[in-house]
């Protein structure tokens, strides 16, 4: 397994980078791009990996969060990863919809036919992709964090409330909290896990956290004006789940911010610095 | 003349929109995003017009400089037009060139057939554009500034050099600094304007200035890594003019840093600020 460079720019002192590497988790090329502070000449940095939303590659977050800024500052390195596999042979939707298939491999390890062989985004994040990232990067692999945005905030909370002792701090950017309760996760769910719903539970964070599963503290950004904020992302779902689990839940409404990069930019900052205090 | 607006966005306190009119200049119809600072909840604020450069829109900048932020603390409206006429009826470079036609239109007015008739970026710039804006936003046109990358630069410098009782601040990012001695400028003023070179010195920096135009201050970034220092940039012939003629100018070379986005997000704020501190 080998890590080609598909560009980088040096970028607030440190470098911007697109990477691409032959992935055995999900049988094709993945992309994902990497900030490398300039603290990382001199030490392991830390680490915290950015998961994007529905339609999104590794460039969104890249381009549109201007995250480089502070953990330039802070010594952070940033990875943000695709958002499901793409190539030849990969299947889509078959109506070219964005919220299944392609750009929206919901951060699931896929069970049903077609999308079984390929869809297997949950190992590619648990255990294929970190375990490069150690082995390639100048990174402190005992100081990870992991953040994200709609599908991938998701993500994030999926991952970490699974998997609690690999990360010092999650935050999430308006999440889908309970995909077993919106019709994004349950066209998600349904198509990749078929409709078996205590299937489901392990990819849903409320669910993992009516089950058991319990984080240190958590940051949620939310924006008011967030035109799926209703029918598909329902924050106070996770405001009862972490109540009733007593975990620390910082959840906060952003009057007047929707779902886009704008909202993600102008908080960026508050979410690095929370990781960056947790990450030592 | 009317501007609608097409999508706008919460972003640091302020609103990120995307507006668009019909052009009496150029014919068509155009688009340009402004960010509103907060502060012009309360007063006319300051504004600072960003020229965009090759192939780009309105929305390059507003996507990824990363400016809004420190436009928001400093109460700074931002300014970005698109860079060409665009839409039926408006004529590209034959072979579909990213250097000439739409995308490209070099800030000048066309005097020749087809590109007269839409390419005219410098009169909807110094003309149309500014009167709309003083009529539609809450913006003190007493104190403006200019800025811009690459063929944006070019046209930053060349129009506060044509009129610089308008601008307070001037500034660039990697900037086409001699139109005349370049192959970009050569083909798009040998196309806009003809062959008669002494139509092109009131398109060209260094020319203007070797022929008494004169600026009070004037900020340039130069990445030493940018592919296209040595062809068509040429930050040295500025240095030259702008000594001859006495114009402090802070030319920084940024080791390592290149054409992109990227690098002017990391110097984005330098860049506000010098302009914030002339503009009051």
């Amino acid at each position: 397994m080998s890590l080609d460079i598909v560009s980088q720019s040096k970028c607030f002192g440190g470098t911007q980078a697109t990477c691409r590497h032959a992935s055995t988790e999900t049988g094709c090329d993945m992309r994902f791009a990497v900030f490398t502070p300039p603290q990382a000449a001199h030490r392991p940095v830390p680490v915290v990996w950015f998961l994007s939303g529905l339609t999104c590659t590794e460039e969104n977050f890249t381009v549109k969060a201007g995250a480089q800024r502070v953990a330039a500052e802070r010594g952070l390195m940033l990875i943000a990863p695709d958002t499901s596999p793409r190539g030849e042979g990969v299947p889509d939707d078959p109506a070219g919809a964005y919220d299944f298939g392609l750009g929206a491999g919901f951060y699931v390890d896929a069970t049903r036919e077609p999308w079984s062989k390929h869809y297997r985004m949950r190992s590619y994040l648990e255990r294929e992709l970190p375990a490069l990232v150690g082995r390639e990067l100048p990174v402190d692999m005992m100081r990870q964090g992991i953040m994200g945005h709609s599908m991938g905030g998701h993500g994030a909370l999926t991952i970490a409330l699974r998997e609690p002792a690999r990360f010092r701090a999650v935050s999430a950017f308006a999440p889908i909290v309970s995909p077993m309760n919106c019709p994004w996760g349950e066209k998600a769910l349904t198509g990749y896990l078929g409709p078996n719903r205590a299937m489901w539970r392990t990819y849903d964070a409320c669910a993992l956290i009516e089950d058991g599963a319990r984080l240190p503290a958590l940051l949620v950004d939310q924006g008011t004006a967030d035109g799926f904020l209703a029918s598909q992302l329902k924050p106070e779902l996770l405001e009862a789940a972490c109540e009733k689990a007593e975990i620390p839940l910082t959840l906060r409404r952003q009057d007047g911010y929707d779902h886009s990069y704008f909202f993600i930019a102008s908080f960026m900052a508050d979410h690095l610095r929370w990781h960056a205090e947790r990450l030592g």
